[in-house]
């Protein structure tokens, strides 16, 4: 504890904005259902989504000092990732380091503890993702690290690996992998816009994805119903 | 399981429609407080408020492959129960599934897990209750049945019972008892209204259900502040 | 059980309407930290603020008997604040009470239980912060007591304390020291003003707080990344 | 509400004796993964292992009135099995119904709620599963029923049915199909007894289950460690 | 915060051990359902039964110097509360802390949080309740108070009132109430008693409590089974 | 998805034979408070006290298949760490498969998840840490992974590392720290001796610990009491 690693390597960033195009369950699913943080994870507003490389802060419960420390080691671009060293609800982040890190090109925050003064952050329009909404303070006391391997709401993030958030929630892309992933999103993209046609236009899961042998082979049964 | 009964019978579409214009709350009162499904179940976006025949789907953890034999028994206005056999928060619905429903006429799914994609399903406005929003995927690989009768968030649902849903949460009404709760809810609310009239107007709860002299039997006392 | 207290102290009003300029997290801190409820109380919708003298309502679990009985025991602009003796979910407070407590001038309410009625409390615009959204009914049939002491959400509430509510919870003031916490915000809030200004200029926390001499005597060090 | 079924069918005693020698994940196992009540219900002592009849009862949050209802429905061998309308947490069951349960020779009693005086309970040896631990008094003032179909702890359970519980928890058995499961059960028994002989030799699962060829076609790889 | 109140008034001496022998659920019972901690705080070992005058301390998440300060405020037979002014489950206690505490003759401890070294205070033989196991460490930065009012699992507790403590849990008495309480729980463990003898001998609870002519008042109707 | 890691590297024999000599307590603090794995798990018995290197077993929900798969890969001492890639609590272990973890000499199994026969492996005396105890059985049907780096109760686990489980819950030390950690254990306990000493001759933590000066410094007061 207590070190700030400098000078991460980053994703690429005609990756990152690749990544950007593409919804949380989408990305999940083209790298192999993996990387998906936990449902307690949500925006406090809706319609906000967002790409970026992940700088990692690893903190004390209840104890918020390394977040100041973290904006400085940010891009413009970048989304700050936060984990506690233990369980804690308490409210990391308000509207004084929402305003910070907007003013220095941050592209969001997602916090595995507590956030306030929502009604601002929300007005000024900065995205966030956190466990819960509440103002319990923080201290500034004990020292914790940024840019180190953290496990947010059951995930491990790297810094430098890339974050996408939506409505959905939150999913890690390993740096290496990037590239490769947006590959495969890009692939489901179109098949699921083949998809999509066929199930406008009114046909069955069943037909557009050939399932009628393969339940058939497991032993569905149809019956009629038998009761008054 | 692997069985899926067809031709259920549905409670009538009169009665259907009538309940409709009913809240949960009423209806839930209305036939003696039984029936409410659990707080765990909330809707995706505000402001949707349906009724409908249950189509039920008993389905393995993290497999939503029923759902899409599900479909091809819905018809026009009926609300899919959806209830694994075991506690899952993954994402067995998502964007590609409510086309399909959408398209076929069917009023709305209840989920007893998670919810995904719904920025796009919020757009499209198909009216979505689940436990939570989550993206993890799921398979299609174990058998499940249709339209057997489902524990659903506490609540035992059979095929063809009428699923009511709002802001509130869900609600589900025997198919038999369909009429007669219609009846009992159109009578609460007629009192209801009554009663709004007098409190808008500033009478007090205990004037207009009369309840001072029940409240003095039981003992109740008043007494002046004794502190500084 | 079973005594309505009457006639209780209530915080100045002025200094009431003071408070009500602040947000719950800049009440919390000005207070030092205490007086927080939980995280468990959330608005049932966004944008309510409000402050106000309150009117306690201890209830036995699932019987909401009482909240009738403390209208009578409201002024306008006071708050009430319902805590049942043992956990409970149900719907203790719905649209017609709501009905009745905006009819005589209540600013709002606080349930460490459930609400229901959500999307017609939302259309009158009545300010509602709950455990949870559930329509399950409640009785009325045993007693309870108004304006005594008791512990909301984890909170020692006292009647006539002031409580202040907005998007991210609900903080209780004592009412001896509301005076105090107002002149301690009115502070809190000034000096945060003149951080604010500099973050929106792009300076770091670590610059506005003057925290780079206490973190190095904590042992922080900066190193550069050494993988690849 | 508020009705009492009298001289329900049980199942067949030598079925119930016979279920009663297999644990609970054989008997779910043995009937399709079906009927297992959920992880919250627990055993107050360690070591009871029981099956018998289900008396059901049905009543209302935080009061145990039909408890005593239920008892003059029970014959020796029942387990009552209680379902609140609505989530409790209350001790709806302490020693002094153990004690009159016990001496009219019911098996023991199943609880979707808390249970209260354990230490006695516990040295008398009454069996019994329940959601919590909690001391918290019940009213007797609201009717529910005795021996309706109920749904505890996410599964429904038929008066008549047959429970079995250990310290795995509690699964229910349909009566009319208690006879079938038993065979099922005792053949899985011999299955399992033959492949636990291969166990303690050493032998894999992999080989005891015949399982390498089915992972190949799945495309499992093995590969050997490459980091430091 | 940062104040220890020295001097306490404790309950009388005799009172407290009258309390003693009552378990937890019969004391809460005798005060009118009241004082009871929540079902979220549990024994670390089952058989300890101890009363005795509660030494308050209110601390910081994840902070537990103020234990250390508590400790020299204790006489032999106090117990500690402990409350986190934010929720925790940090291990604020261990096997140090608690051979210091039993050097002293505390008689016990309450903690609103986490506890570790669990097998040798078990060992030991002191009496702990807590909210969870876990050895989560703990930091000594920031003061708290000692002997001022505490919210606990849900409850009041102020220095000096009763603290009884069982396999049920914890209830609170104030401490100029333990007189009335302790009458009242012998009076109520009489009746008890002979109530026991009556269901010892197989009478029904309907008739040990007259419940029959109440239960017909209220509609209760007994009819036959009706199905197959 | 679907590998299997072969020939993973383990810590020093010595090293893991030297940390079963230390609580999970002492091994959490001695490595500077990280490590700990959540309190969610907790063992199925008490009094199991083991350290041997980790397996990593990485799964889909509600399929244990993996499980055999890693039997294979396992050396006498070592512990299986499972961990699902989605929530469940599912029972994926039973005495079946301890049967051959204990055949084959493994030291014990760390669960993420469910475990099931837990009076029949209490018997047999094989140490399991789990997140609850569920009878639900499981499938198998889709590949994982073996000894790949997993996420277990909200910690990194790689393979090889070493894992510690007392009845206070499971610790995981990095396989090239572990031979550091054990030195500071050791240094940490002789430290704790000398002040367990002082403890039982009655000293105070204050003096024990030298508090007295920081306390004051910090502003502590001590005052009177000042009530009736």
């Amino acid at each position: 504890m207590g070190v700030v690693v400098q000078n991460i390597p980053r994703a690429d960033k005609a990756v990152v904005e690749g990544l950007a195009r593409y919804g949380v369950a989408t990305i999940h699913e083209a790298q192999g259902r993996k990387g998906l943080l936990g449902p307690e994870i949500s925006p406090i507003w809706s319609g906000a989504h967002i790409a970026g490389p992940a700088v990692t802060v690893s903190l004390p419960p209840c104890d918020n000092w390394m977040i100041h420390v973290a904006v400085e080691q940010c891009q413009p671009g970048d989304i700050m990732v936060v984990a506690p060293t233990s369980y804690s609800d308490a409210g990391y982040f308000g509207d004084l380091i929402a305003t910070s890190l907007k003013a220095r090109g941050v592209a969001g925050i997602i916090l595995d503890c507590g956030c306030r003064d929502i009604a601002d952050i929300t007005e000024m329009g900065f995205p966030v993702w956190s466990k819960c909404v509440f103002a319990q303070g923080t201290v500034k006391e004990t020292l914790g690290s940024v840019n180190i391997p953290v496990v947010c709401a059951g995930q491990s993030v790297n810094p430098g690996d890339v974050i996408v958030a939506d409505d959905d929630g939150v999913v890690v892309v390993a740096r290496k992998e990037a590239a490769d992933v947006l590959a495969a999103a890009q692939a489901r993209e179109e098949k699921e816009a083949a998809s999509r046609k066929r199930y406008l236009a009114g046909e069955l899961g069943l037909d557009v994805n050939n399932m009628r042998g393969a339940l058939a082979a497991k032993g569905l049964k149809y019956i009629d119903w038998q009761g008054d």
